[in-house]
């Protein structure tokens, strides 16, 4: 929070401006994600279609962000915590490329999975596990924006209800694929499309510590917890 | 190459220092890269223990990056382009830090398939994709400190190589697990630590498109050749 600063300089100005690309592109990463996991429960090819397109705006956004942080730098010359939050701009702008990245490849697998036999109850726990990353993302960036630790805390801490699902779903594409191993391409491009979305939440996550980066001038440790639950079974997944 | 600059200047030097960071970190990076590969192919989990350990010193490594970077940018008050090499700095050691969780997370999973019957060939497989690799991210440095853009350029064709490599054991993987249920769940985790080898190609990448980004200031446009024969297949895997 920063309280302590009344005084809109013109640095905040200027911030601003380039925290609105941010904000603007947090959307369009927010729908990516929601729209390819449509995309492959309803098997709705031009909606995936859509999503692989809809990318380049997004990569475009995260060059546009760089410049405009560069052009803040070098025109303000900010230092100590404002530096600090000008280089955490380029920061979160990099978290949401690579989230947009695998929402495009989520959508480019569901152009694969159309063709092959549908896994009972794979699209609906996937679009349930997309759902709260979608919800992770959205709060990592309201909590970016309003400096809010607490919330980037919260977030921090969704992100083992994923890791959860994601093991959850990891088992269950196996027994698939031991039961019939005609499922097993199918399962493992789920299981592909699970592990993408679990990144995704690691990726919220990452937003969030930037968040409790700029708050406390420390990143957080490692204390972060894991569902390890299943390590013990030979199966951890949720560490990538 | 910054042919056109004969005169060091204080930022110059500055910029060395930091630079001194990201050779080591990249040369540790190589390392884990080198010994996750070995260790999951001699079940040597001693040696997958050091790769996990060491990690931490990498991710140690780029926090002192950034923080030095944020330093010379507040001290030194770099415009166009210095400040845009500075960025740079912080974008290769973020890629870098990437690269080393590959690693730890290879070796995490060698723990695990110690205990799971082997798969013929895999390791051999897996530690020559590696080592092609490992290669490209030496290269990929090496033209980062050289500035050298037809370096940069080749290390991002050879990326081609890395693809394919992965789409061929893909389907390898696939056979295994089609010819014997009991390969199934070691199929799962050999996957995706070829999976993980195709990504660190994709960081060389990132790296070498930085050099290029540094030498031509532009981004290189998305032309890079993507190996996506078996896109058609329904196996197109090479494209994360």
């Amino acid at each position: 929070m920063n309280n302590e600063r009344h005084i809109s300089s013109a640095f905040d100005r200027d911030l601003e401006t380039v925290q609105a690309l941010v904000v603007k592109m947090g959307g369009m990463v927010e729908s990516a994600i929601h729209d390819a996991a449509i995309a492959l429960d309803t098997r709705d090819e031009e909606l995936a279609e859509e999503v692989r397109r809809r990318d380049k705006a997004i990569d475009a956004l995260e060059a546009q962000v760089n410049e405009e942080a560069a052009r803040l730098i070098a025109l303000r010359a900010p230092t100590a915590t404002d530096l600090r939050t000008a280089l955490t701009v380029i920061k979160v702008s990099a978290i949401l490329e690579r989230v947009g990245d695998y929402a495009k490849n989520i959508a480019k697998r569901s152009h694969v999975l159309v063709h092959m036999p549908a896994i009972d109850g794979a699209g609906i726990a996937l679009r349930r596990m997309s759902a709260t990353v979608e919800t992770m993302m959205k709060d990592a960036l309201d909590s970016y924006i309003q400096r809010d630790a607490a919330l980037a805390a919260d977030v921090r801490q969704r992100d083992l209800e994923v890791d959860q699902m994601y093991n959850a779903l990891f088992r269950e594409f196996l027994t698939h694929m031991m039961e019939d191993p005609r499922n097993i391409t199918a399962c493992m491009h789920l299981h592909f499309i699970a592990k993408n979305i679990e990144r995704m939440g690691d990726h919220a996550t990452g937003i969030a510590e930037q968040v409790i980066y700029l708050a406390t001038g420390e990143m957080p440790d490692d204390a972060r917890p894991k569902s390890d639950s299943v390590t013990r079974a030979g199966l951890n997944e949720g560490e990538d």
